[in-house]
Order: structure tokens, then C-alpha cells, then sequence
């Protein structure tokens, strides 16, 4: 396993590769890296000849008062992982070498980046999108991987790449779950012990949602979920929503498939979790 | 030559040409050619294995009150001055391939985009970066050729490519002109004859500016350019700017090498020009 710094020595040592005839696979992360992660690195040492993980910490996806100074930087414990899991390349540069002062570049995908997280952290995907879409160019990427929990984040990439032509294939990856059932995140390091033991609830009324999406209207299983939610001590509901699977635009009563997305604070810890919701026999 | 039509047909010609170790010239126009591109097609075929060369009218450069619809579609002549130049591919497609109605992604070169034609043309650059950016992922170019007729435009997609980690060279070619000094543009067709003769003038006044910039101040140049292309029966002054070359960003009085850029409307015709300025013995 190689490590590398410098972006402009990525992209050769990729395009090397790429000219040689190697698929690569890319796995974007911000580092403090968990199972979530590993199960993305599983897929891409399985899918490609070469996988290249990067680790940055992307300034320009935090808003001015979120947690971009305080985000986790365990560097010796990520490379232990990516080692672990046979990555070949760990692409970990400096802020200023991805963003330096000249920076004026951004990349937007309408809509799709103003729902859900997007109304509250304002800026957010055009960060998100904007460093993805230079992990792409730095990597030359076959294939990148990401995992659901992010579904927003996930939907914006696809339409990106799409839209703009990039021949690199968005994988997607089923969130992992501690056995509690709360989604793993870096962002659980946050947590204290009854904070974590608090927020196990969000699946368990997640999976309520899912059955009652069976038979009740939209209306009430939000309100039903805003109820419970609302019961987990120190929690705040930043939203609930209801989307189509497809485009993430707001689901009519009829909708077959949808995601059922929620992102609550418990207490200083802003935690997102989604399920997805089938309902059988409708045409 | 062959012409293509279909994006993910370029693409893979492209990439396979990239595999190949082919270096590949980019030429992005919107048809309607002359001297100009012509200039660029012989760099681009000196300067690389293959040459594609793109025509393609985007329609998300054109504000609602522009030429869009009329914009010249020579379509055999262009092919016929491709064949002659030896570009190897033209890529032709089509409006709704480039841009479905699914659309949403797009490019922004902050600052940048906001003066000069940017202040008037809301959401032309926005176009431009998006569709430049399209085509740099298609053609996979080692280098990509831009005239320094739209000096903005060559500065913001200098600037993109390098803040998206493009692997893409931006090469800049001199501004073509007619043997009366009027710069060759496609939108010169829209001008009648006596149109055509009055816009041969503003070379002429560019060049006194020029002059003029080794002795008087700025507010001058701009006062007595703005008061001779005022003369120009039929014209409207859009801007004079006195630029910093590098940047764009406004020149002080002790700017050594500045861009002098004007944009006026002959009739109903909008022409842009611009002039370097050197200020020589400057510290």
C-alpha cells in the first residue's frame, strides 16, 4: 500500500495505470474510518485491479459553525484499516492542496442538492460535488463507491456524473448497522454512552414507518415518527420526508418505492438514517 | 473524418484512442466556422495524434433574449472546412443529448464569471464551464484550444481546468482579424456591409488605447476610448474594462500587463475585442 499527498502525483501514478489497462476503484472518505467504510472497500478490491481510498477531510462541504476543525482524524488507525483491507492507494492531501486561496470552481446539481440535508446546511452538496468531481479527475476512476446512509449524497454523485459525462460507475453500498440497529458514522464518536444507547431508537421507529407505510397515509406516519422521534430524550428533528426512490422529489400517496429519510440531533451529534420503503401489489 | 453524433460513442472512441497512446487535441466550437478556428484546428493537428473537433450550438450559454435560434448552422460548410483542416473527428450532437430535460448539474467559476460579459450576460460562463467540462470528459483531450477573441472565456476555463484537477492543457490561440482589423467572429454574419465597415473601427480605436496606455491614466484611456466608439453611428457601448492579464481582477495604474476589453453592439449585432497592454520600464 502506497501513500501519496500530492494530488498532481495521484493523478500519474492513475493514469499510469488506467493507460496500462487497470480498472480502478475509487472509495471516497473523509477518514476516521469504520465498518461502513470497510464494506465499500470490500466491494472495490473485489470489483477493480487497482482501488485507491482517499482520506480528506473536505473543507468546503462544512458550513461555518458545523464540525470541520473537530472532525476525527485517527490517521494510524485509518491506515491500519486500508491496509488491512488491501487498498493499494491511500490518497490523503492537504486542504490547501485541493482548495488552495485561488480556488473559484464549484459544481452544483440543482434540485436535488436543496431537499432534505441541503435546506439545512446550506452549501453542503456543492462541496460534496465539487470534491467528488476532482477524486474523479485525480483518480481516473472506473468505478467509485458510496454507501447508502448518504442516499442524498449518493443520488447528487449519480446525477453528476451523469450529467457531465464522466465515464466512472456509481457503486452503492447497504448502510452497516451496529447489532443495535444504529447506523454506523464517524460522526457516533460524538456520542457519550446514553447519547448512543438513545439514538439505537431511530432504526427501531424507522422500521415501524416501513410497516406502516403498508397501510397508512404519508401524513400520519410522519407525524407517527415525528411523535416517537421526538420522544428520545435530547433529540431534535431537523426532518422527516417522504421521496421517490428515483429523483428524491416529494412521493404522492401512490409512489411504489420510496426512501423514508430522517436527520435528528442528539444532542450535539447531528445523525442521519434512511430507510427504504416498498409497497407490494401496487401498480 | 468521421462524425459522430452520440456522446458515449465519442467517449469510447476517445478513450480508446487515450489507451492507445494517442494524445488527443480538443476543439470545442459552435460551428459556423472561419479563419479563426481554423487557426486553432492547425495547432491542434500539429500539436496532437488525433484531432475532435466539437460543434455543438449549447443551448445553456444563451440567455433568453439571445441568438440561439438563429445562430448560423452552416453545417456542410464546417464539415467541409473540418475535412480540410485533417481534424479527425467532428463530434455533432444533438441539443437534448447534451442536455435532457434531466439535466440539473452545472459549473461555476466564481468571480470570474461575474465581470466583463458575465455582468451581462446572466448565466452565459455558467454555459460555457458546463459544456466545456462536458466536452473535456467525452474527448478525453490532452489539450483543449480556445481563441483569445473571448479572453474571459479562456480565463475561466484556464482557471476551471485547474481547480478540477483536469489532466487537460488549455493552449491559447491569437485573435484572428479581417485585413480591416475587425476580429473574426461567427456573429460578424449578422452585420450588413455598412455595419461591417463602421466595426472595423474599434480595432483602430483599441490600438490608440494601447498607445495611450504608455502616458495617460486609466480614467482617460477609458473616457476617450468610450467617446470614439460612441462616434460609430448604430453603436452601443456595453463595456470598456481595463483588467489585470492574469486574473481579470481590476487594474491599478501601476499594472504592468493589462487586458483592454470592450464589448458594443453594432446595430443589432453584439461584438466583443480586446487589446493586451504593456506598459514597458514598469517595475
Amino acid at each position: 500500500m502506497k501513500v501519496i499527498k500530492n494530488p498532481l502525483e495521484m493523478q500519474k501514478t492513475a493514469f499510469k495505470h488506467f493507460k496500462n489497462g487497470d480498472e480502478i476503484g475509487l472509495i471516497p472518505t473523509m477518514g476516521a474510518l469504520h465498518y461502513g467504510h470497510v464494506s465499500l472497500f470490500k466491494k472495490a478490491v473485489k470489483g477493480n485491479d487497482i482501488t485507491i481510498a482517499s482520506i480528506f477531510v473536505n473543507p468546503t462541504q462544512f458550513g461555518p459553525n458545523e464540525d470541520y476543525l473537530k472532525y476525527p482524524k485517527p490517521i494510524q488507525k485509518d491506515l491500519e484499516i486500508c491496509r488491512k483491507s488491501c487498498i493499494d492507494y491511500v490518497f490523503m492531501p492537504l486542504a490547501n492542496s485541493m482548495f488552495p486561496m485561488s480556488h473559484k470552481t464549484y459544481v452544483e446539481v440543482k434540485t436535488l442538492q436543496d431537499t432534505l440535508c441541503g435546506s439545512f446546511r446550506k452549501n453542503h452538496f456543492r462541496g460534496v460535488a465539487t470534491v467528488v468531481l476532482k477524486l474523479f479527475n485525480i483518480s481516473c476512476a472506473d468505478r467509485a463507491y458510496f454507501g447508502i446512509k448518504d442516499f442524498q449524497q449518493l443520488r447528487i454523485i449519480e446525477r453528476m456524473t451523469k450529467d457531465l459525462n464522466f465515464k466512472t460507475k456509481i457503486i452503492s453500498c447497504p448502510i452497516v448497522r451496529e447489532s443495535s440497529g444504529l447506523a454506523i458514522s464517524s460522526r457516533n464518536s460524538y456520542l457519550n454512552d446514553t447519547e448512543r444507547k438513545l439514538s439505537a431508537n431511530i432504526y427501531k421507529i424507522l422500521k415501524v414507518a416501513a410497516q406502516d407505510f403498508k397501510n397508512k397515509d404519508f401524513k400520519s406516519i410522519k407525524k407517527n415518527t415525528f411523535d416517537r422521534l421526538k420522544e428520545i430524550p435530547v433529540s431534535k428533528v431537523d426532518y422527516i420526508e417522504i421521496l421517490n426512490f428515483d429523483d428524491l422529489s416529494p412521493a404522492d400517496e401512490n409512489a411504489k418505492k420510496v426512501i423514508f429519510a430522517v436527520a435528528l440531533w442528539i444532542g450535539g451529534t447531528r445523525l442521519i438514517d434512511n430507510i427504504f420503503m416498498i409497497k407490494p401489489g401496487r401498480s
